[in-house]
Formats: structure tokens, sequence, C-alpha cells
């Protein structure tokens, strides 16, 4: 396989989904970090160069780019135990990715970034007003997911897969947005399975 | 194949792309519609039986119930042409899925049922003032979209693939919600290309 670098930022749990997935299949990549903070993706080289939506992670393949986190971890895993082959399995892994990028992360995420990193103070009114929704809806995520857990030890099937990954990279740093894991006890017994797979390496921060 | 039940609300884009995919293939499905105006979508049955998440479009596969839009075209669409078997442009396929579902459909297809839909006379405040900042992430994913296609037919590949299906069913009504289509000069002659497709079946409505 050509030479795979991952253009990210190690604060990101989107980034940090590529680096388990590697981690976990035992895939070599090296890392290239931007400071998201300090404008890094959206230099015109950047833009131009890497992904023109100006955003991190990108998983460069040789000369190709591949934006989009979970669609990094596809490219990465694909053929493995961690994207099953039946198709109706394969197709319910897909249904908790997208769940992961449009019911949690825009929520669980974004608190999390904007309590722990940009800091409450420093927040505009409008990103202020929308607290509540957002805490509303990333509960709704978190909750959805602990009724699923319950009785279940993995979100498809009987072992880990790709929808893991994907869920575990905001859930397991949730409380750096101030969401309380000790409401969600199922949630919170995946989350030590998951710290307990083979070849797991820890968020850098 | 089991029995395919697609439930929907046939003003949605999102139950639209599972529809689309499934003519464009000659694969059958039942419908069962719902009126998520009257809150259909939100009973206790439909919580406990169809989608835990309150939403719809679920494609029901026999006994079993598959949420996420994109995840019930990848369901259908598996082996076909439009899911290429190509490592790295099966993941750029998903790469446009997901930035469809983050960067499009919360700012394309939410200003489309806000104002087409809802109406701006019984907007919330709090909608109201997110109004802005939708409109220019629309504009933007619009714009990416744009000099993407410029120089190509297609968003992947040389055929149409399951990253345009997903891109088209809210693009194509994107004036709806008062973007400009003729902004766009790439993507208005790929919407032609996509409805010229062999077995294209256009939206109800």
């Amino acid at each position: 396989m050509a030479e795979l670098i991952l253009h990210q930022d190690p604060r990101s749990g989107n980034c940090y989904k590529i680096a388990l997935t590697a981690a976990l299949l035992g895939i070599p990549l090296s890392i290239r970090d931007y400071d998201i903070m300090q404008g890094e993706t959206r230099t015109p080289e950047f833009l131009a160069r890497v992904n023109a939506n100006g955003r991190i992670p990108v998983l460069q393949i040789g000369d190709r780019f591949l934006p989009e986190s979970n669609a990094a971890c596809w490219f990465l895993a694909q053929g493995s135990d961690l994207v099953p082959d039946d198709r109706f399995a394969q197709a319910d892994v897909l249904r908790w990715m997208f769940f992961e990028q449009y019911n949690h992360e825009p929520n669980v995420a974004t608190l999390r970034f904007w309590l722990r990193f940009v800091g409450q103070d420093r927040l505009s009114e409008a990103q202020k007003a929308q607290i509540p929704a957002r805490r509303a809806a990333g509960e709704a995520a978190l909750k959805l997911m602990d009724e699923h857990l319950a009785g279940r030890d993995w979100f498809v099937g009987t072992g880990a897969t790709l929808a893991d990954i994907a869920l575990f990279a905001y859930t397991h740093v949730c409380e750096q947005g101030c969401f309380a894991l000790d409401d969600y006890p199922a949630v919170s017994a995946w989350l030590d399975r998951m710290c307990a797979l083979p070849r797991f390496v820890p968020m850098e921060s």
C-alpha cells in the first residue's frame, strides 16, 4: 500500500478515530499535525492541496487525499473484521456511523470544543444561545446509545466494528463537554470494553 | 430477498434517496407513508418498533429495521455499479455521503424545510437566528460541489454512484430553500445528467 499520512489535530476525536482504526489493524500511519485554533487548515495551500473543505482529518494515500473521518476509517478497514461482510450488518455499521456524524458529533463534540478548548467566556452570543439545544440533542444521542447497548456488548454483531470506533471517539471524552457518563451505565461498560481491545491506543489529549 | 418496506414521508429528500436508489437498480419497494408534521414518527409504537430515534426514513427488510438514509441506500446498492469495488473509490463515495449528512443536509435541507414546509412566519426566534449561518454553510457546500464538478461528470469515477444520489436529493430542490442554482453551473449540468439516468424517478413533492 502507498504511504499513509494522517493530516490531523491531535485534540480532534474525528482524527483519533482514524489513528485508533489503524492501531487496531496494525497499519502504520505517518502523522502531520495542524493547529485548527490557529487556522492552519484554512490556508490557501491547505485548501488547494489537502482539502477544499478546510477541515481535518484527511487521510493521504500516496498522492491522493481522503477527507471525512468515517470514510478514512472505511478505507483502512475494508476487508477486516471491523467491516462485516454480511449485507445487513455492513449497512448497519454505516447506520451508526451516519448517526454519529448527524446526531452525536454536532452536539457532543461541539460542546466539548466550545467548553474545553474555546472556553465559555470566549463563546459568541450565537454559540451560547445554541448550548441548550445541543445539550438536549447530545443527551438524546447518549440515551439512545445506552438503550441500544443494554444487553449487548457491541453496536453491531458480536465484536467491535467501525460503528464502535466512530462512536467511541467523542463519547469517551464527553465529560469534557459536561455530559455525565454516570447517567449512561451501558455506555460506560462499553467504553471499558473498547479500552481493553488488543492494540488499543488512547487519544493523545 | 425479504420484502422491503420504505417507511417515509414523501416530502423528505432523505427518503427520496432510497426510492431513487431502488428505482435505478430495479428493486421493488413497498411504501408506508408518515406525516412528520403531525408527529407520526414520534408515537410510542413507532419509537418501539421502527426507530428509537423517531426519524424517517427507515428501510424495513423482513422483520429488521435500518434507519439512516445513506445506510439504507448502501444496503440496496452493495454489489452494484453504484458502489465501486475499488478500495479508494468506495471510501471516496462514502466521503461524499458523509459530507452530505454533515455539511449539506443540515443547511440546505433544513432551510428548505423551514421556508417551504414550516413557513417563515411560524419559525421560532431561535430558528430565525440560525438562518444566516445555515445559509452561508449551505452556499459553501454548493460551491464546493460546483468546484468539484467543474471538468468532471460525476462525484467519483466515470459514472453515477451513491455519492451522486445522496447529494442529488436535496440539491435538486434547493431553490425551495431559496438557494439559487444559477450560481452553480456545474451543479446544474450534473442535475440534468442525473435526471437523464435510465430508470430515474422524480421526487413526489
